[in-house]
């Protein structure tokens, strides 16, 4: 059991093949480009004039973050990360 | 599908021809000049004060954003920036 | 058309000729010293405290601003600036 | 005609004469040094929390503001400053 | 007896061995990792828009936390850290 | 006549004889070290939240305030300190 | 008489034996270490959303503080600290 407390989201990253130029595949470097990521759970909200704010996103969510973001958590043998919802860009599925 | 979150705004940049007095066509140069680029999705909006500020940008809008802002993302094939609102200056169709 | 977003203002700067004590004409330098321009388009003005804010300017004031301000643009060949509202000083006629 | 935006406040400086422990007159310089000034005009005051909060000073009054404040500006032939409310320290007449 | 004011959470640091690729255990190395820890006592949270905010966490429960913060004590003879509530990233049990 | 503005408060420092291990008398020295003075006038407090913050100190309190803190100002001949209200530590009568 | 004003907490600070693991006695130093005290007084609390947030430490408590915060003042003999309750980590009696 995890359960992320205020803004923050517990995703697992999904690792992005990078194709240079010349073809070489490059996994997962290049920290600065966005991630991809899944959803494992989103804390209840910041509290913010007398209401929390319900996050917009929620576990399953496939999502784009910022790729410097997050701290790495190990939890259950799984690489984790813990961002904050400001973190993330946009979700695409 | 792509859904920006909170004040997230998708856009796809249009290239600016860019003629320097001797008439040399400087594709897309000079970063820090205002560009302009076409809304993708907008996302719902920052909650502030026990509302959400409806954004005042929307999909299809032609817009001017501050030369260096965003995040590069590509999606489906296409290279995208993803601002906040805070970086549009003007609605120019 | 152009629309600015939020408490954006776009004016079009109203050339200064600067006399020097010697009587030397210096044209539009001194981009230290507040600049006079005419007001071409407000936005809708920030949302705070759950209302808009309204914009204390309006399309044709004749606006003082701080010298350094704005964001330089070129829309339908005319050299325009997007100033925040809080680069504008006074209102002069 | 002049009408400052916002919580800004126009004034005119009033020259001070500074005399040195030896006697020597030092004509308005000490930047530093709180200044006196007559207020021109005085903008509606911010909007804050829902509400305009009116200026404390009005055309008329007297002040001591803080040394280094404000934006120089020339106005039908006078020497003129633009201060914030907040650099005013006290009414003084 | 330990009363945490506002904000702040007393938890007493679980430590952790760290096991390095060629099996050598460090234990309670690399402060930066995020830290596991028991919450001893949580204050009453912070006064915001006229309500208490009630903290996320309470006294058992075993929480995540960023590695480096919070303020060491040693009361009743244990070793115990102050975080603020926004040091917590989550909860695990 | 002298009203300050806002949070402003005006004193007039009380010099403290200051007494080094040696007994030597260090009128007025070491700016660092709490001041102790008397409120000539106070602002009416700041806006904010839509009310107006009533001043904790009042004209004729003694008052012990942040040894670097303030504006010095002359006044009829008399040298003054205009402080902001957050400078003042405690009332000592 | 001393009244502490807004936030501020008048604490005696109780001097702490430091204890090396060689068994040394290091009365008082380690500065960064967080400190014992006793409250003389606290004041009425900050003013935000209209409201007094009352303090929750009053006088006669024992609490921890951050080892280097307050402002250090002499009253009626006695080596007092100024705190602001932000400085407060618990409270221990």
């Amino acid at each position: 059991m995890i359960r992320p407390v205020g803004d923050r989201v517990i995703i697992e990253p999904i690792e992005q093949e990078e194709q240079t130029p010349g073809g070489i595949v490059l996994p997962g470097t290049a920290k600065e480009k966005p991630q991809e990521g899944k959803v494992i759970a989103a804390g209840p909200g910041l509290f913010r004039d007398g209401q929390r704010m319900e996050p917009e996103v929620k576990a399953g969510d496939i999502i784009l973050f910022s790729g410097h973001a997050g701290t790495e958590i190990k939890h259950e043998g799984r690489a984790l990360l813990v961002l904050q919802e400001s973190d993330v860009l946009a979700v695409i599925s």
